[in-house]
């Protein structure tokens, strides 16, 4: 298998995608293809991408490519188990994959105006309505997966599972801008940054060469 | 179960959501919010439809609530069976969700622009690039889809599938705006709107009541 990602320090659809394909415990190659560079365009332009558009994170295993990362998420418990992935109660999963769901198609203002920049503490910076309207549905849906079914585990559904894949992201950005949160959340987040798949991206993303200058303002630049 | 979902006529996302319920044979109750008018603002701020947001569809399964269309299909496909909603073979397995995956998240301009009305032709009307630019990705995935894994049968993937249901709304946007299309999605159109579920939507659309004058309006209104 081999899995097409962007900038680790930038694209948060790819660590998705990745964070999937490491909780499979399959091996994988990987390809970084810097976003937006001169080679990123050549590569895109030469159809390297299809069928995905030019988008990133793309899983590549034999002649089958699944280009999305809530797809690769799917894609990976078909190979190896629906348990490695979401919770095993009924009830917890289908509030898991409805939170990873909302992820998926949501929270545009957030995504647009906090970039995630995994390298940086770049401090706060004013939010627009739309944007703290988002920040707290988003700590909404975390309490509530923690209070009903955070049992004793850490996690949003006590164990490491995609709906947590898919919030690592935010997690994230939420410390690069200094977002204000509620303790518990505050909790939660630590246990994100320091699952070893989540510390291994971060780390990756250190030494990467790229620099993006428009994902690097601080808030009063 | 009960499945609680918009107007017919113009709620794709609900659309989605009782496909995929329909496709699991489990019985169900179904309760209309017609969008958008004071029953639904009610119902909204009174915290019926928590933890969703507001938004349709949402599937209530005693005391489990599931509320994305996409996350509605997985959950039924986990109380029935994975094949009843995805392709047997892994690779046509893996494009389907890579497609359902990407309507889920994309096609923004198409959707606000080419608004749903499975009631009416509202005929042609001016399409902006990137309108244009998301109906050629959508024939084109058809057209891949339909080439690798049609097979005999006259689905994307053979079948009646999943990612047929995520893309059933489109189909009847491109009939309601007379999108041009070539013969193979034509064809194809014709084949998902005679399928007995989508048959069944549309046709429990025409007795609804309520209309939405911003969705009813011809090309050149």
């Amino acid at each position: 298998m081999k899995l097409i990602i962007g900038n680790r320090a930038y694209s948060s659809w790819s660590m998705r995608g990745w964070l999937a394909l490491k909780a499979s415990g399959l091996e994988f190659e990987e390809l970084v293809v810097p976003l937006y560079d001169e080679a990123w365009n050549q590569r895109r332009d030469g159809g390297e991408f299809a069928p995905s558009s030019g988008k990133v994170p793309l899983l590549w295993h034999d002649d089958t490519v699944v280009w999305d990362s809530l797809a690769i998420i799917e894609y990976c418990a078909d190979l190896t188990s629906r348990d490695r992935y979401w919770p095993e109660d009924d009830s917890a999963r289908g509030m898991a994959r409805s939170m990873a769901a909302e992820m998926h198609s949501s929270f545009a203002n957030l995504r647009r105006d906090l970039p995630m920049n995994v390298r940086r503490h770049l401090g706060p910076r004013p939010l627009a309505d739309a944007v703290k309207a988002e920040i707290n549905r988003i700590l909404t849906l975390w309490a509530q997966a923690r209070a009903r079914h955070g049992g004793t585990g850490d996690f949003l559904f006590g164990g490491w599972c995609a709906a947590d894949m898919m919030f690592a992201p935010v997690v994230t950005r939420f410390v690069t801008y200094s977002v204000p949160v509620p303790p518990f959340a505050g909790r939660y987040m630590e246990t994100v940054l320091e699952h070893p798949h989540v510390a291994e991206w971060i780390g990756q993303a250190q030494d990467e060469p790229w620099v993006i200058e428009q994902y690097e303002q601080p808030a009063n630049s």
